[in-house]
């Protein structure tokens, strides 16, 4: 094989993390740098550049990369532009795909969102490999979605498909999320959504619970994780509640695209069969007959740690010039 | 052009009705027999060829026929099979496509269901024509969907998908759906649907309405229509509340593919503005900022008693070997 490798990068609101990764998967070599460290697109573009020739010099050289994936929030795999990211230092629309290759004597660089890397490394590497018809969904801090069909990822006619996190949840009386409306699920089933219902549990009941000793404003998922597996009743509670809603919003998922699974990724994931017992339960009990039983929930098979650059550099295998 | 035609067989409960067109979506000659006569599905598919032999002999024989396209409730793209449809007269797994095949000296058949062969023949002679990305929303006695995705029609893993009557689009106190869930898209945006929504406001609600003269368990959607036309308040505000539901699940389909257009066909299609107007108006107030202003909204552009066999017709188009 010519050209054995691709690159991966994430950039995060905080970190830009890439490695250069082999066909299996493996990342070989990584660097990181501060995404916000420069104002200026331009000056953040050098920085990363030379980051990349120092892992890709260890690699071999130019020659051995097929291409560079990038996983960036608000990120449009059509244009290779980052379009209006509320937690980038940049604002407006920065053509960051055509600055990277440019930079690197025209390695072709191919961009999309977070969540849609993460499906595609699942599809290269991971849980989905061999499937044509998923759906991954990443439960972090908030909930994002990068829907496989045919084979294919789903960008719709903008490049902006799959935002999964914001179907409503609760018509009525929703809670408030993040993107101005009420009641999307991610208001509900992120990370946060848990702290969110945990409050909420706290003050309107009245049964014992180890939360109980922590400042209401300050606990996290990772509490009410703990707690529940401490044997604690509401914390139990509030995971049985956070799937359930999971699963009644994956039962309208499974009528739209029928894939053959959900993948499940992300902060949350990590609660295991704490989270993934109460969405079987609830996916079952709410899709529709035709579909009973047919969809697979999985967790993802990648590593966290690692997720994130081989989802990114999974795109490298299927780059495209600008 | 060797083979200039297509066959497009409109399968219902009632009637089969069949066509030969050609491609531009004139439908050359046509014909029709009674679904339910035979019980015996091999009975049923051996009047349906005689008739088929006749129209072919009339567009000049076997040879100028591309391929068959199949419309059927519960019909399976993947496998060529009508399955377990409860409004047909034959149970089971029905293996139409090589049944009809084999009678026609192996003519290529593809089956869909009707929804998906309606979105097919929008993409090859209606409105969706250059469209990649769009989603066909039937309005009829149920609410049934064929979603084109990258310039193909999503079939799912198992061949099922596009059920968009089925999202769930009331989660408390919903109304019961055929499907024996709650809640469903169908069981308010149907023309049963919108005919349950008016005997609901008559007995709750008290204001005059002509529709107070008719007897309430004959309302049709028709009957509210006619009276919204003549400027009937009630009637209006029924087509105001079924729009307005359409519009709220219409934002979560968006989030989902993010299509170029969701095109509306079917009998309350026909109420034109009344029933447009709020679902623009409700898609516009609910859907996520990034897709605001991008997703038209379109009435089919086939003529309604032509559009079952041209949809199916379509299919002809690309047929495949079973």
């Amino acid at each position: 094989m010519e050209k054995p490798y691709v690159i991966g990068i994430d950039i995060g609101g905080t970190n830009t993390v890439f490695g250069i990764v082999d066909a299996r998967g493996t990342i070989l070599y990584s660097c990181s740098i501060k995404t916000g460290k420069h104002a200026d697109v331009n000056d953040y573009v050098g920085e990363l550049a030379q980051g990349l020739e120092r892992i890709i010099e260890q690699a071999g050289g130019h020659g051995k990369i097929k291409g560079i994936g990038v996983g960036a929030p608000n990120g449009n795999y059509f244009t290779g532009c980052i379009e209006f990211a509320p937690n980038l230092p940049w604002k407006g629309t920065i053509p960051l795909a055509q600055l990277i290759s440019e930079k690197l004597n025209g390695i072709p660089v191919t961009l999309t969102n977070d969540a849609n890397a993460a499906a595609i490394g699942e599809m290269t590497y991971g849980a989905a490999r061999g499937m044509r018809d998923f759906i991954m969904i990443t439960l972090g801090t908030g909930v994002g979605s990068g829907i496989v069909i045919g084979g294919n990822l789903v960008y719709g006619h903008d490049g902006f498909a799959g935002e999964l996190g914001h179907v409503i949840t609760r018509r009525h009386n929703g809670r408030m999320c993040g993107c101005g409306r009420e009641g999307c699920l991610e208001a509900y089933a992120s990370a946060t959504g848990v702290a969110r219902t945990a409050r909420e549990y706290l003050e309107i009941r009245t049964d014992e619970s180890i939360l109980r000793n922590l400042n209401p404003d300050e606990i996290t998922s990772k509490d009410v994780y703990d707690a529940a597996m401490k044997n604690d009743k509401l914390a139990i509670e509030i995971f049985n509640a956070t799937g359930s809603m999971l699963g009644e919003a994956f039962a309208d998922f499974v009528a739209f695209s029928s894939p053959e699974a959900i993948i499940l990724f992300g902060g949350l994931a990590k609660a295991g069969d704490l989270i993934m017992k109460p969405v079987k339960e609830s996916l079952d009990k709410n899709v529709l007959k035709v579909f009973a039983g047919k969809t697979k929930l999985l967790f993802s098979q990648l590593k966290e740690s690692d997720a994130a650059v081989l989802g990114a550099s999974a795109l490298g295998w299927e780059t495209k010039d600008f």
